[in-house]
């Protein structure tokens, strides 16, 4: 995450950006290089590194505020559907917590972000499962 | 959403899965065909289509639950990263909303999922903000 925090930026002031919703404690601007055009990034006010780092108290905030803009893409954009997604630290190219909410339409040809998908071989699921019931405690 | 709920069906115990949390509100168990091994998916135990149904009072319960596992996942698995993701009707596979939690490590090849990205000509990014400005009123 050594790249320049735009979130910031945009929340400051020092950088501009096509803000389509602004509360006390989320910001929503346009992605300006979008997955489909209308793509939104919704991000925390108060600078939060990945969704790990996030105060509990902000959870409905950031996630109620993208759900609204999810609902606000069918009648502004026409979509059918949304993509809402995190990356935290491997591809996140912003280091601050921010959400992409994505118009989507069917065949819009993004079904294939999420193939190929792998198999697990004879007891593997079980051994992986245990791994993390163990990790949850 | 054609087709089965496989989530109400776990949850009923009409079908089998790998379970690595469960409370009231939340059930998490892996996809049985993983973008990687260890992709838990994260329900809530009401049933709820997409996440723009999602009760305000559940928000809390299934995105924490989501944040735990991303947690989790380095420890348990050696995770660098995580991936978190909702897919709303287009791309939704099973008719119950599911979160996605995907463990990731550098140089895995998922970052492909997010390109190619598109630009914006001339003045239509205002164009597109307007349009979802007016539609959240």
């Amino acid at each position: 995450m050594a790249e320049a925090d735009i979130a910031c930026a945009i929340i400051q002031g020092r950088l501009t950006a096509e803000v389509v919703l602004r509360t006390d404690q989320v910001i929503a601007f346009l992605d300006h290089r979008p997955v489909f055009k209308g793509h939104v990034l919704v991000c925390p006010v108060q600078h939060v590194d990945t969704l790990l780092d996030l105060p509990d108290d902000l959870v409905l905030p950031l996630i109620g505020t993208c759900r609204r803009i999810a609902a606000a893409m069918g009648p502004a954009l026409g979509a059918q559907g949304t993509f809402v997604a995190i990356n935290n630290v491997v591809s996140q190219s912003v280091p601050h917590l921010h959400v992409h909410v994505v118009p989507r339409s069917k065949g819009d040809g993004l079904r294939g972000f999420f193939w190929p998908r792998t198999r697990y071989v004879a007891d593997e699921q079980a051994a992986y499962a245990t791994l993390l019931r163990e990790a949850l405690g």
